[in-house]
């Protein structure tokens, strides 16, 4: 009852994000975020009516180890693009944390200044044990925010993870915030992260850590040059900056706009965009059918008896998967 | 009539199988890869039969671009490793592949010497319309070799697609072949290679290339350094060699064995056995959920009739995977 007391209707929901109604907008990621079913039907809906607005933003995905200065580097170039004229909100993906200890704003000194511009908009990373869940909610809370009219996304992920890949399926430029002086501080990030990269970012080239991040540079270009060149025809470029003296943003920033261009000339942007759509398609499906056959009891009973004969290669991974999934539609034949 | 007199019984593939017997690993491979119901069952029944005999060889995925010379390098390599003593099985894993024109021996002058050896044992690729079909089919071939004797194993790719990824999560150690001179040839590899390889061989290392091999291998060395370790505590190394010479393939063989004996004391090398199990479990559900779900009928038809909206925007994503799973569980309860 009182649950249901908070929510407003569709078109409610509907014409307030679309008329850029923070507290609204607020209120439909919180319905998107929703595991009651009665809310998710709610929040389809919701989210068939602002299709229509979609699309319009720049997505860009931001990701770094703990240490890189990732706040303090969305803080400085949050404000630059603000005030450059822009809109900008910015969401995080982070499966492992919870709510009361997201990975933004759970501290309220975090990005202080950003937080309190009308002309932003921070969110903090949905709740949710799985990364398919997650990431669904984070870009659906990203399709509403684009609808209120924000025109630059920042997608924020902590570097460590499966999030990467992830985030990179849902942004138009993927920005991989690094250290001078490789060795131990890169070692956090995961493997295949700088090969998704469209650039990476040497943050806190400051004070002596100058000729060190020019170096680094220079390193991480020629690395780069190894790689097999994206399809789009992008070569992904390293810059140096530094979020405490605010410098190397607006070069960052031109680069994003000049990829934007480069990618909407050549078609890219667009076909990008639908591949996208269609991955997503295809992976939250999956996601579903997996969620529902792992919270089968049937199911759980039966792997749990199974999982250490497989673990020890008693029985081949095969033939169990095999006989898990017959259990599985067996159950759901008999209601 | 004619399929079943073909068969064997469970007890007979297996006894085939462990006593060495190459037609009868042939036979059980041939029924491994049947998609007939009832094969898959007997199938199932004879790989558990054989499991407590596999383990014990070395996985080797191989991969390379077209025109890396990877047949010569296979046939080279090979006839090293059965010259010392060793029983070798060379599959392959191609979902792009017909049967009729199957990677390996579909030409019959492909690695003739190593095909008339009779301590090797060639197979070629599976047919499939599907990676992760594909895939099981080859992993469990691959147990079937184990079983029936031979102490290591080649899984070859082509480099171009999204199987080497899954060969990685069935081999002991991932070797990717390139040539020197980078620009051009690299650019058929798909990203991500580069980071999951073990070891880069730089092949073709003969007459005018030799100092450009030495020059490649320098800078993927210095461009492997600044990745991530490996949380085996393994540091990919990059070789040169030349398999028309056969000149560096002794090299590449101490390595793996050097390899193999430095995760075996770590732990690693069980561990990573073990987690390929668990991983191959889950995927392969993955996997049969989804094959089941795409050949369903009704999903089949509400999916085509919902594909341009999602490409198009029209439709948010998410909320389309949701309402088709609904479609397909709907479907199995009604029978």
């Amino acid at each position: 009852m009182t649950k249901n007391r908070t929510r407003l209707s569709v078109p409610e929901y509907v014409a307030g994000v679309l008329s850029g109604n923070r507290m609204v907008l607020s209120r439909a990621i919180t319905l998107v975020e929703s595991t009651l079913s009665s809310d998710q039907d709610l929040a389809e809906q919701v989210v068939n009516g602002i299709m229509g607005a979609t699309g319009k933003a720049i997505r860009i995905g931001i990701t770094g180890v703990p240490g890189v200065g990732k706040s303090t580097f969305i803080e400085s170039f949050g404000q630059l693009i603000v005030q450059k004229g822009h809109r900008l909100a910015v969401l995080a993906v982070d499966p492992s944390s919870q709510r009361t200890k997201g990975s933004i704003l759970g501290d309220k000194t975090r990005m202080e200044t950003l937080a309190s511009d009308q002309r932003a908009y921070i969110r903090p990373s949905p709740a949710g044990s799985t990364l398919g869940g997650v990431g669904a909610k984070t870009r659906e809370a990203m399709l509403l925010c684009e609808a209120a009219g924000f025109d630059v996304i920042f997608i924020e992920t902590v570097g460590v993870g499966q999030s990467e890949v992830m985030v990179k399926g849902m942004v138009d430029f993927f920005l991989l915030l690094m250290l001078a002086g490789a060795g131990d501080e890169l070692q956090g990030i995961k493997k295949g992260i700088i090969e998704i990269a469209d650039a990476i970012a040497i943050n806190k080239a400051d004070g002596d850590n100058i000729s060190m991040a020019h170096k680094a540079k220079r390193e991480y270009s020629n690395a780069l040059h190894l790689f097999p060149l994206n399809k789009n025809g992008w070569m992904p470029q390293v810059k140096i900056c530094s979020a405490v003296d605010k410098t190397g943003l607006d070069e960052i920033w031109d680069m994003i706009l000049s990829f934007k261009e480069k990618m909407e000339d050549n078609g890219s942007f667009a076909e990008n965009r639908s591949d996208q759509r269609i991955t997503w398609l295809h992976e939250h499906i999956a996601y579903l059918l997996e969620h529902r056959f792992y919270n089968n009891s049937t199911v759980k009973k039966s792997l749990s008896e199974h999982l250490s004969d497989v673990r020890s290669g008693n029985l081949s991974s095969i033939s169990v998967a095999r006989s898990l999934v017959d259990v599985f539609i067996k159950d759901i034949e008999n209601g």
